[in-house]
């Protein structure tokens, strides 16, 4: 009778293996819940893709067991791919105030906002959802307002601790909830899903408050010149940081890039940025300042083409451009295939005159992720049964584990999973039974998942190589070739400069479809192959490049 | 009459503000020399282009005045360039010994091994090359047979560093010849250009041989299992120290990868590389031998796509695939752009049970390039009167700038310039007098410098949203459509899946071109534009996305 119990089956459908697009789901019986929907930013190799998000599949056939989103933090690989999957499946989304706000701006430009429902939390309250119970825990993170989860199941207790560090000194002072966390130890934990992100660094990571201290030298050291700081619009309590800089300092503050402007707005209105009187000022209005009075905060710490800092950089913000001895303080860390454009910002920015400060030349920085130290009393609180290390690369997930083994964790009692692995527990076990659907879906424009390998593999050759069209006319009764071949080329070579190229091309199509005349090759396809293998031959041999050949025959 | 005296002309034609393609040169009335002709990597930016060469119209125009093209070492960024550049300066090459064997096998596959006159010299040796002389000063740097150059002008004394560093315990056992610079700096030197790569960074740089200790730390830690090393193919005497602890483990060398292949073969024969006997096997060998007797020393330190290790890694390389419990070793730092690739080939290769070590788990890596201490030695020592910061970013430049300024050098003597600026010299003063042409040169396939901004922008767009070709065959004499709108589309969507949107576009097209008959609208450019226009806001609409649009018309 036991083994008809129903099982706990937890499924991450993003975040395992990978970085970005974190979302777990929890199933009981007739319940599902959902915990983060985030988005990923797309590979190197996928050309011309905007975002990307889970596969939800396994969700749309299971939609009626769906109770519910729960939100930890506000991040984009927490967030970023519910205004995607609420169109799809529109169930009532669980999160802190801060959590919800931002979210609620992401709603209105789907035109969403009104079909969502919302529910606020706050840290240490209980939602039931179906047979789950979520507890919200209070953590630190780079972003105020994050929570861990408990969440209570018939089969026991699971603790999610989404993205957390240990800050002893947090900017709204309120210490991550370890009371509650050793409690839900003390009473025991079936399952721990914790945060690898930082899972290989020794040692702990630094408190956000300590980035204060180095915001406030420089600003005592640089008395005359304009201060800019580029850091990520999310980092609320960085940005409290550099108002209460300024604020010391005497200067005014400036906000540009829009999704600064809109999360300072929105950390304002709920409160979780303090803003003192007479401190804000509208970026049109710093020519009423000197260089002295002045901080603006800025959107670009990650080199982002559009972003304020960039333009600022290549001279094309209207508000705002470069003075010689204008300060700049990069307050971020490269996120990995982020290098290359920082240090064209940099570069830029510094040719133009600026000093520019940056990770590597000072402390203006510091992660929100748990380090070993962090991630052993995360998991000596909670004592959990099992634990499955989630957020993080392969490499993470291992470190994870190795941590987790050190701590006395009985190697049978930890998986390393893969997205779509389902993880199914009772009371008394757990082991990973079989897999759902998991993976990516991209997001070009309005079209979500309408690019896959064949349009990709497309644009990758389109990229490297160009196209050549050639086309041809022939009377469908006769065969006879009536206009062209006409030869058109785009991404090859630069035409102008190529037109001995281009004739010498056109002959040798001509040639073959004599020769397919000769030969009485007919057939679309056959003469479209001709021209192919014909025209790539060449191509090759003459320039050692395979731009794509479309050959296009019409019949009249 | 003095000021009709020649002057000194010193041009950079690659390598300041940018890293790569390093190649400089001396002018003094009728001979020009020029110092290294490297090559640099494709930005990210410069789609399907294989390498970046500098742009040498200035030296066509003068190429009766060039005497001579000097090396100062064997890596790409400094040689790379050669076999293009030869093929229309053929002039005489000199190097040292390593230096030329390494140019040699390149220009072996460019068929230009017969045609080239190289020069062989060692360090201490003197050139003349018209109204020069060039010493050759050895150094330390990341590839054996490094030197620096004195060039004797009739204006002066012009020392240029090269790569370099200051290994007091350098693997070879000569430091670099600190005695000559010595010499040189007490005899008076005009101009100073050195290496700023590291400048930017304190202190200095580690001995090459501080890594040989930690590669047996590992090896001996490492007992039974297989052993696997990447690096640059170039670093021989990381190599020799990979083979020294190999050595003395008892364990067997087998070498993957193209240019490591040759980089060994070429160093054994010239003696730069030390393999002692029965040391060295083919990597077919390497089934007769257990795991803890092997070492196997691999490219692909970049997680280059095609390398051994990346093929190792996603398991299709021929000889080798990974065993639970191997030991890689990836002795080498990320070049900025590809750490993603790197984290992509750690994470394949741990998934398959490998244990990776790499930079900032171990220090298996130091640089080849001087930090500040370094170069304020090379600075002390040579007390140049005027002084060009070379090989580097801005950022870099400046910060060696800074070095120089903190050590007394007056602000007016430093020279931070641009590709193409020219410096001219006399015994009394130097000043930037004018530009020469200076660029990149982009190589594709067979094609150097056929791809320009017109077929990068047209294959960015490209990759970013496709193409959709629109052919319509009109009787030339009418203007009545015969045959079409007909549409084909690449990398936009998966055509299959969209059959209703390529049918709604027919349509509008369709539309579009009775307006045009009705309103009388003729000539192919205004057809095209019509076209154009009513698809390009039909596909916006529908999906957000602008493909590019190819409109051929065929007239009968």
């Amino acid at each position: 009778m036991a083994s008809k119990k129903p099982k706990l089956k937890v499924i991450s459908l993003g975040g395992l293996q990978e970085i970005g697009k974190n979302m777990t789901v929890f199933e009981y019986d007739n319940d599902i819940i959902i915990v983060d929907c985030g988005l990923a930013f797309p590979e190197d190799d996928m050309l011309g893709i905007d975002l990307v998000i889970p596969d939800t599949t396994y969700l749309m056939k299971n939609i009626d067991k769906i109770r519910g989103i729960v939100l930890t933090h506000g991040h984009e690989d927490h967030i970023g791919a519910l205004p995607y999957v609420l169109k799809e499946i529109n169930v009532p989304v669980f999160g802190t105030l801060l959590t919800l706000g931002l979210l609620e701006n992401k709603l209105k430009e789907h035109g969403l906002n009104k079909l969502v429902t919302l529910h606020t939390v706050v840290p240490g309250e209980k939602v039931k959802l179906g047979q789950f119970q979520v507890e919200f825990i209070h953590t630190n993170h780079s972003i105020a307002d994050a929570v861990a989860l408990a969440i209570t199941t018939p089969v026991g207790v699971v603790v999610h601790t989404g993205d957390f560090k240990v800050d002893y000194t947090p900017i709204d002072g309120d210490v991550m909830d370890l009371h509650r966390f050793a409690e839900l130890g003390k009473e025991g934990v079936l399952l721990l899903l914790s945060d690898s992100t930082n899972a290989e660094r020794k040692g702990f990571t630094m408190s956000e408050s300590s980035v204060g201290g180095v915001f406030d030298n420089i600003f005592s050291e640089t008395p005359k010149n304009r201060i800019m700081v580029a850091t990520f619009s999310s980092n609320i309590h960085r940005i409290q940081q550099i108002v209460n800089s300024a604020y010391k300092y005497g200067r005014k503050v400036a906000i540009i890039g829009r999704s600064m402007v809109n999360a300072v707005r929105t950390s304002i209105e709920l409160e979780y940025l303090n803003m003192p009187d007479n401190t804000l000022i509208d970026i049109s209005e710093i020519k009423n300042y000197t260089d002295d009075k002045l901080v603006i905060i800025t959107t670009g710490s990650q080199g982002e083409t559009m972003s304020a800092l960039s333009r600022i950089a290549s001279n094309e913000h209207k508000q705002v451009s470069i003075r010689p001895g204008d300060k700049i303080i990069i307050s971020a860390s490269s996120i990995p295939g982020n290098e290359k454009n920082i240090s064209n910002v940099i570069n830029e920015l510094t040719r133009k005159g600026a000093d520019v400060v940056y990770e590597g030349i000072a402390d203006i920085h510091v992660s929100g992720h748990a380090r070993q130290e962090e991630l052993k009393l995360m998991l000596s609180l909670i004592k959990p049964k099992y634990f499955m290390p989630v957020h993080g690369e392969y490499v993470h997930l291992l470190s994870h584990k190795e941590i987790a083994l050190s701590l006395g964790i009985p190697k049978e009692n930890i998986f390393i999973m893969n997205i779509g692995d389902v993880l199914e527990l009772s009371k008394k076990d757990a082991k990973i039974n079989g897999t759902v659907p998991a993976g990516q879906v991209l997001v070009d424009g309005l079209g979500v998942g309408d690019v896959g390998n064949i349009v990709l593999r497309d644009r990758k050759n389109l990229s490297e190589n160009g196209l050549m069209v050639v086309v041809v006319t022939i009377d469908s009764a006769s065969g006879q070739i009536l206009a062209g071949p006409d030869i058109i080329s785009r991404g090859f070579v630069y035409v102008r400069e190529s037109e001995d190229l281009m004739e010498e091309a056109k002959a040798v199509i001509n040639d073959a479809l004599m020769k397919c005349e000769m030969k009485h090759i007919s057939g679309w396809s056959n003469i479209k192959n001709v021209i192919k293998d014909t025209l790539k031959n060449f191509l090759w041999q003459k320039t050692k490049r395979s731009p794509m050949i479309l050959p296009i025959i019409m019949e009249i």
